[in-house]
């Protein structure tokens, strides 16, 4: 028997209105997708005929633009979207295999409330939530939450690792067979099954148990976003998911050797976690037909957009006042606050000879993430690469409008990508766990209380 | 033309597994209703063919119930079930018409959040949303958010009123047409109609805005069911739906009065508020055969659950040594704490002369909620002398087991509501608000801007 390929990972990052930072201004793309359900359930049930493993959100509870820059903020497309944990149940009840990550901040919500809502996803969903863990590191946030100033981040870090460990033990309450149901004798659950958390740590004292049953999954995918030293660590150690932001193969293949090195000592094999790298696909049939659909979008983005992204390199300058398809001035004032992007920025400048406006355009398109701009061809010819060569389990596509952006992805890039055996033609499991490849956690008070009794 | 007859409200209350404290022992309750999103479905599909205005649900971030009487807690079917916003979230997915309103508490939540959730929800169902505005009493709650003891009444309730407000500022974020999207200009939102909440209070700084677009129904209903004297004045001043638990025609009307004579202090006019008592029906074509309902139902109930209901009655002796069956002993200890509880349950017993068992039976069926037993004429007659009497503006139903009293309402008491013009046939508008005859509310920064520029 042959034995079964190792096939990519696919999760599609349905941010409103798309990833690039004009996104909502393509001719291919529905401007009201923020407020428009109809819509989000139309690319997601897409997204499930193409056999994605899941959708992707990520999430802030503020604003996520510049709230202080109205200019620039008045013409981005992400100021307002839904929910995403409301947004998935809804689309868990229109679906049947995609699975839904969404971003939940361990900064300004509480564990007992995490625990419960990715817990009740996970039952209406039949078992296909998962949960992105990150911390939060704007002050705007701060500021909804009764806070002048965003937490330190070695202590989200440390408030993170706690705030994991307090959400699993809340859903390892109830042992999976708990529930008996015994209308005959009255016996609802049997008590031995329960497990109160009993939780106090130096963040929380969460005493438990959780009022949601253990969820199909046992728990909800763990997924993690960091990429900073104590991010990797938290993902090496709780991890199952690592979505990243690589730009080239060889930053790829360290970042995926960083992290799965780290896992030993946490008692973990590298298949434990999946690392996928975000894409930013551009696609044409031919090389010229791609950069001149990428050129369509650079087009729309509004200088009042990417001088706010410049904001950091000129403080005190306002650079709308300059010719900004000229050079930068070589008499900027030098920041005192983010001195490292000033210098890179600069450097890009420097090195390339850009205007203001190619500087621009260069960083405010895909917002960092990596752009391929290409062919069928050439495109899987880069995500089999960093797939084969250890830089890659699967990725994360971010579409750069919808949902023409994902249409493409799925009619042009997904055929190459089977042709190749690299990607699914059916689901094999009912879960997100069982898609992935990724084993149910058992529940740690049952295997404390298994092996007692076995003691 | 015929002036529109008044007519009468109807919520369904489908806490999982119904309201008896043994319903899911009956034969016609489905006891995994609380893992159970296909029932769900199923339930509310039916509640809304049978022309219910909405769906309620209670709330609590704890086990509700009391976790420190195992006995007790594992032959009860409310330990588990669904978090009510996800729930409904992909409840509004497969449903048009039927409204949801969910407790959220103020306790244990942030007004961003929870600002977010309904209105997130508002959009998915296309206006359908309601919040039921709670404080949490509960040591078991605040022991959830590493807390020892729940927060003193006075200061829940300052907090709840603060709470209201900022929820209310921050769905006002945004003016209605605040989004023009115009793909051509590149203009997404007018800023003019974005308004900062800024709101710095006593218990929160909230700087907002909101980041979901003002909802279908501009606010979600606004819902409350205290019954205490701020209770009262905080529905008076900004609820729209009010539930109560009313035993007799003559405390309803009692309560009805008191909370509608605060509303014009408010400013505000009695039909802005609609009360709505909770009733229990169990349903006979004739009354010897409801009886015998009703005592099948009594029948089910185990003594660890109703002796749970009389725990405050006599500290530190165990009723379960003594004769069920025979009366409370003359000699047991008083109470230090819940005086009042102690001594009604004491005066129920000697007044009727009641055994233990008849005693818990008395108080654990129901809990506490308006019994009916009777046939459809005779508990339609009930509810129509409320509703004409100045008792009620419509009723939240709360069947004894699920889906078995839910069907046996729909099939049995509807008709003879519709025969008497005292319920609707079809449902009136699109949204909840227009369902229940609520108007959709202004924006307050709209407003003051408006009275701004013709001043």
């Amino acid at each position: 028997m042959a034995e079964q390929k190792r096939r990519l990972r696919l999760g599609v990052f349905l941010q409103a209105n798309g990833h690039h930072i004009a996104a909502w201004r393509h001719p291919g793309a529905n401007a009201d997708l923020g407020v428009s359900f109809a819509q989000y359930k139309e690319l997601a049930q897409k997204a499930e005929a193409a056999k994605f493993d899941m959708i992707f959100l990520a999430d802030g509870v503020a604003v996520r633009e510049n709230a202080d820059n109205t200019e620039s903020m008045s013409r981005s497309g992400r100021a307002v979207t839904f929910e995403p944990l409301t947004l998935y149940s809804a689309l868990a009840a229109v679906t049947e295999h995609i699975g839904f990550v969404a971003t939940a901040s361990t900064t300004y919500n509480e564990p007992y409330h995490v625990a419960r809502k990715f817990a009740s996803l996970d039952h209406i969903s039949g078992g296909r939530s998962g949960w992105n863990v990150v911390t939060s590191a704007s002050d705007a946030e701060a500021r909804n939450f009764s806070l002048e100033k965003h937490v330190e981040h070695g202590k989200r870090y440390q408030r993170a690792e706690e705030f994991v460990d307090v959400v699993t033990k809340l859903w390892d309450s109830w042992e999976d067979d708990s529930f008996l149901r015994d209308k005959a004798s009255g016996q609802f659950f049997d008590p031995e099954k329960l497990h109160e958390t009993n939780h106090k740590g130096e963040f929380f004292s969460v005493r438990g148990p959780l009022n949601v049953a253990r969820s199909p999954q046992g728990w909800p995918v763990v997924v993690q976003a960091g990429a900073s030293e104590p991010g990797q660590e938290l993902a090496a150690r709780t991890g199952e998911v690592i979505f990243t932001a690589q730009q080239t193969l060889e930053d790829a293949q360290k970042f995926y050797a960083s992290v799965k090195g780290r896992m030993p000592k946490y008692g973990r094999r590298p298949e434990q976690l999946l690392v996928m790298p975000g894409i930013f696909p551009v696609i044409g049939a031919t090389q010229a037909e791609a950069e001149a659909k990428y050129k369509q979008l650079q087009d729309l983005v509004h200088p009042a957009q990417g001088l706010q992204m410049l904001r950091n390199i000129a403080p005190g300058v306002d650079l709308s006042k300059i010719d900004l398809d000229g050079p930068l001035p070589d008499d900027l004032p030098e920041t005192n606050g983010g001195k490292s992007r000033q210098a890179l920025l600069r450097g890009m400048a420097a090195r390339d000879n850009l205007t203001i406006r190619q500087l621009f355009l260069k960083v405010a398109g895909a917002r960092g993430h990596f752009t391929i701009v290409g062919t069928p061809k050439s495109i899987v010819d880069t995500l089999e690469q960093w797939f084969v060569e250890g830089g890659a389990d699967g990725f994360n596509i971010m579409p750069p409008y919808l949902p023409g952006g994902l249409d493409e992805f799925i009619e042009l890039v997904l055929p190459e990508l089977r042709r190749r055996g690299l990607f699914r033609s059916e689901y094999e499991g009912r879960t997100l766990r069982e898609n992935l490849g990724l084993a149910r956690p058992e529940n740690q008070f049952a295997m404390a209380r298994g092996a007692a009794l076995r003691a």
